[in-house]
């Protein structure tokens, strides 16, 4: 599809310095162009941003472009999740947004552009890489917190509905409650509120924080634990090393005896 | 009490993937009613979860049933504490709750059917057992977090009661009161109000946050140790290892001067 | 000055299983009616308590007399520094509180017989000996974080003094404000009333959270360290074993040489 | 430039304990001055403070002379950067400050004099240089939130703009409201607000904080993770302890091969 020259001149493009350093200043500048179109500003500037904005669309089509020529096939382009990113953000921002109400969208679909920035730094997509790597081994204690949090939710609807419709209209809403409750915000205005209809409650609301808190701690741990496990294995190939010296030390105290046998026998 | 050949079509059912599958989209759907029934829903759509509640209720009995008919002896089923849990959970839901007065507390002990999400999925046990186990590694650590919390609670008591009695009433509502002062819920303004007469009364506030934030501290590395001490085992092998070796050592050392001897003796 | 017999039989008295159990009984019902008292009650129940009161003073100078008795030398009685506690509380409560403006005071100091349970569980002993063996370490951390503070209060004093003098009228003020700050206590409550006459004053709230967010993070890592240093001690020994295995591998070696020699001299 | 004799008198006084007390004495004196003045008090007293404060100064400009003084060359004592602080603060205090505008900035700059407590006790000194070198370990994910942070902020300002200007006027503003979502500072009372317009952003306020949470939580494990790779220098000791023991048992077994071989040729 391509022409083989062509490629390799656009590999040697993309794999020069100035490539980079010019990709990630455009990415800075479209970043912050994103966070100044939120200030009031003259006519003439914003008008200046919404061209420069045009620029910029167009400078990153072109390096996805680069980008993707490089590869054999485009097929190889898109296993590389960072580059489905990549190429899902340019081809979002091409949508045209005419539109009034459809401008909104552009707009806010425009600053994911800012995350191209983690997908350009090396040591920013390794940074997301890991944290994305920790989510599916708290999985099942995010269940079991959401479960904690239904349940209390369930309660607190049925008992305190009639006394904060706002609070505790629903179990939906109620969770909004607990999760402000569990972030400390005001959560004795809600407990004093109910506790003039239930003198109780106060039961309520502390064995909430108490188990979430002690499950939020336990997690913690959990994932140091994780790390320790990890860690563990430097300790294993010490454990390989003791092993193989005990291995040796079989064969030498073998030959030993046999030198031991022959010496006798002579 | 029941036939042999019941029993073994029975165990072939409960061991059966779909029959998991079938309980745990009947828990969750369970769950999902108790959720749905908080929010205002037309007339029919009532009706139905409530129809629907009893066919749960049938479901999760013969579920039960079906597990304890398994067992060789009634006896064991209650061995395991999961067991008795599941079973407790459904008798409750088999009480009549015809009164209209009861009614609230029928549907409070229907929400504890979302903890069978917890004993049917195997991680999740496993996860309630690990915080139950760690509850008694705090035991004394939560009382002396009492004990702290305790005088000043009756310090609060005696010296604030005139200054504000819905906070420091008497030492019980001080409890709550210095429990909200440790989650730093507002706690400035009931300072200030207690500063207005006793100009010095933040030495109280102060030192209470400070013991109280510094034993949950140590509270927290206590886990931390404990997990460490798990670990050290992975330690006490290796140690073995370096034992043996040097056991060893000892006998390659004391053969190796048996051949010498031999051979000055020559 | 006592009687060798009597000191035999209060020591029996004092090592027997049931004294524990009174004394430590005696210690809660004291520990619960400080916080009775504190309740509104009639008039007889008072003058119970007030006549309980001064039996359970008796009780007390009666058991620490009895271990004072049970030493040989007074003086080693006062060695343990936990029997020093137990005396200094005892003593307090004797005090005569007969006067209206002293009898607060007497009340207060009575509450700290409650603490008399730390001292008589062993348990809860040492973890207060725990606790306090951590504060040295803490020291300098202390020390820095204190001076974070006042740099930060005289700043805050001497800018903000005319917006609002109850928060930062003085340095002394301002440092219980900045605590405030940093608990998140409505934190921003005081920074919008600044902000409205130095729109910049962000910078110096954020700075200061920053900084003593991160002083405590690291001084809680500074704490778990000196965990693991104790923790290293273990490692210590297994480089001791590394270390003899070494050692004992040379002298074999030599040994070997020795034999190796003779055998190409013959 | 100055008598060498001269420069050993000043050496000796540099060393003498003496000389070191006083510095401090005369540091901490500074430090109270400097809290004091933020106090309301008597003309005659802050008279005197203000002639103390040019004591203060003199004795300063004195103690940092003598210590450049005791350097061979000058340009050594600036190779401290602790030195060039010192320096720095002095001389900084030396500005005449008559103008009553600039008298505020005077001030100011004479509180920084407490720093030099930090600069002159090793111990603090030691401190932070730890807190600064874990700084930079910390680089990408300060990046990595402050972009989380601006993406936020722009989302907010774009969509909450006109429910609320003083809290997300422009992208600015609605960092700061987000760092006070992130302290979970009544943060309901903005979410809530804003939740009058568009009931489906508690959506944006519960990614933002757990998104937030969640890094902060990888962080505080990076640093503890940075710790551990520090301890496992000690382990990597313990692997060449290993190593060099199999490097041995290689020669041994090697030797003992060859005596073998010698013993059978015979």
């Amino acid at each position: 599809m391509i022409n083989k020259k062509l490629q390799q001149k656009l590999d040697s493009i993309r794999s020069h310095r100035v490539f980079d350093i010019t990709v990630i200043s455009v990415i800075i500048i479209a970043a912050i162009t994103v966070g100044l179109k939120t200030h009031s500003m003259p006519e003439w500037l914003f008008q200046f941003i919404t061209i420069f904005d045009i620029v910029i669309t167009i400078f990153f089509v072109l390096e996805v472009s680069i980008r993707m020529a490089c590869e054999d096939k485009i097929r190889n382009f898109f296993k590389n999740g960072w580059n489905i990113f990549d190429f899902t953000i340019v081809i979002i921002s091409l949508i045209p947004v005419a539109d009034s109400e459809m401008a909104l969208v552009g707009r806010l679909l425009r600053i994911f552009r800012v995350l191209r920035l983690v997908s350009f730094i090396p040591e920013l997509r390794k940074l997301v890489e890991i944290l994305i790597k920790t989510i599916p081994k708290m999985g099942y204690v995010i269940v079991l917190v959401f479960i904690i949090f239904y349940i209390y939710a369930v309660i607190g609807s049925i008992l305190f509905h009639d006394i904060n419709p706002t609070l505790w209209g629903d179990a939906s809403i109620s969770m909004l409650t607990l999760f402000r409750v569990a972030t400390f915000e005001d959560w004795t205005d809600v407990m004093y509120q109910t506790m003039a209809v239930y003198p109780l409650c106060w039961i309520y609301y502390l064995s909430f924080i108490f188990i979430a808190v002690f499950t939020l701690l336990n997690m913690m741990i959990g994932v140091i634990l994780d790390v320790f496990l990890n860690e563990n294995r430097e300790c294993d190939t010490l454990q390989k090393s003791a092993d193989s010296v005990n291995a040796r030390l079989n064969k030498i105290e073998q030959i030993l005896n046999e030198i031991n046998y022959r010496l006798t026998k002579k």
